[in-house]
């Protein structure tokens, strides 16, 4: 019996040339393909909700595919598993409506991207921040973050390679905020050390995370967003001066693309249910 | 002029036998030490503040020599970092006072271990975290930890080989607490994407940390407290039952040691600033 899957992904991009298959080097996309078709015995295709770029990394990409295997989900879930590398893992496998198509039915998405703010990349880190050693105004990051939350053309933040029709999208939410040290501080729930440890413990550097969330994006507009904030940051131009982008999209006015490693595709939004429906099949 | 030197380091200590020079592979200080002692043109010793077992990571360990080169800190510092493996990083590098020695000097430490409780690890997070997919009694945990606080024999938790004299330290916090889905939430300080994305963004798993901090700490001791809050976690003790292992210090009566790659040594504590208020005590 046909049936459609939907796969929730986590993967470290740095080996990859990114989501789709391609001929110049192995994708996420191909790699789980090929484990996929060899499940099946044919030739599988895998739909991904976001074609993430070379080293760009994901905690829940999501992808969807018709399949006709017998096996149950868990099953499914333990095989691919085992096929693919150590930095691509299926986190989660589940029957959907055949409705359901991971890029068409997806509503949104959410990205992070991390900086490190410090002028040495505490080597755990290494594969998952850009590394700004210069002091970032992260106040004036935010404003300017929030001057994209709407509806609105962000033909500033397009790549010039891209096949889109319209660069008008909505941002629901884009803000940036320092963390505490990452592991020294920010994902522990206490109180940083006391004293001089506190310098010890992370105060040569830490994370700025910028987060955002809408309804699609661009191609390499988290990263064209995130180079220019940080020039907001740097005070090389005013949070205000996102406004004018906007308002006369200009890929040449805004800042630089910000490399891919410090990218994560955090998460895909879909509407109320994709569980299957019993009575359509 | 021969001077004292201070440095603060962080590293993945995937690829390392530990922080100790030894002869069955590379060491963590044997790497620095080479890269010193070129620099000096003599041999250099480096004092570690905590000698980190393989596989063991840091964020601030903090290491003391005696050199004479005429270099000042931060060609010193950038000299080291040019020479040492990206995975090893001099975060800092200051002139201190010659009674200065990062293990003598040093008035405490802070510790994080990170579980990853989840079916599946994601890969951006497979170097540092331990794993496991049972559901976990965080509050337990939390509970359990917090008998550790305070002078007691933690015998119950050290390696049988060691060679201190006694087993007693001072806990000053030991704290369980279930983070957001690292990267996904914890990190970021923003709240979790709404409905379902929620799921994707995370809900297939989340860290749970341990965070110790105290005047000093056995060989093994965040390791074999973390196995043994583990088994609080999944209720296969109580966290009562921490109380006498402290009362009666048997290694045998104690959790399994977890395993290296979720804990990282977040700082080392000088000066009288960070020691806990002995009136509250």
């Amino acid at each position: 019996m046909p049936r459609t899957i939907k796969l929730v992904l986590a993967y470290d991009g740095a080996a990859y040339v990114g989501w789709q298959r391609q001929s110049r080097g192995p994708s996420i996309q191909g790699l789980i393909e090929d484990a996929l078709s060899r499940i099946e015995g044919d030739r599988v295709s895998l739909d991904g909700a976001g074609r993430t770029d070379a080293g760009v990394h994901a905690f829940g990409q999501v992808a969807s595919a018709r399949v006709t295997t017998a096996h149950d989900v868990v099953a499914l879930k333990r095989a691919l598993n085992a096929m693919l590398p150590a930095d691509i893992r299926v986190v989660n496998l589940e029957d959907v409506a055949d409705s359901f198509h991971a890029r068409y039915s997806a509503t949104g998405k959410t990205y992070d991207y991390w900086i490190w703010q410090g002028d040495v990349l505490p080597p755990l880190l290494r594969g998952s921040c850009w590394q700004i050693a210069r002091v970032l105004d992260v106040e004036a990051m935010d404003a300017a973050a929030r001057c994209l939350e709407g509806r609105h053309d962000f033909g500033s933040f397009q790549s010039a390679r891209h096949d889109t029709k319209t660069s008008v999208r909505t941002i629901w939410s884009a803000r940036v905020a320092a963390g505490a040290p990452l592991m020294a501080r920010g994902t522990s729930p206490f109180a940083p050390p006391a004293g001089d440890a506190a310098g010890e413990a992370g105060g040569h550097g830490h994370p700025v995370v910028v987060r955002m969330e809408g309804d699609g994006f661009l191609r390499h507009m988290v990263r064209a967003v995130v180079g220019t904030l940080v020039e907001v940051g740097d005070h090389r131009r005013t949070a205000d001066s996102i406004r004018g982008l906007l308002e006369r999209p200009d890929r040449g006015e805004a800042g630089p693309t910000a490399p891919p490693r410090g990218l994560v595709l955090v998460g895909v939004h879909y509407g109320p249910s994709v569980a299957p429906d019993a009575g359509s099949r």
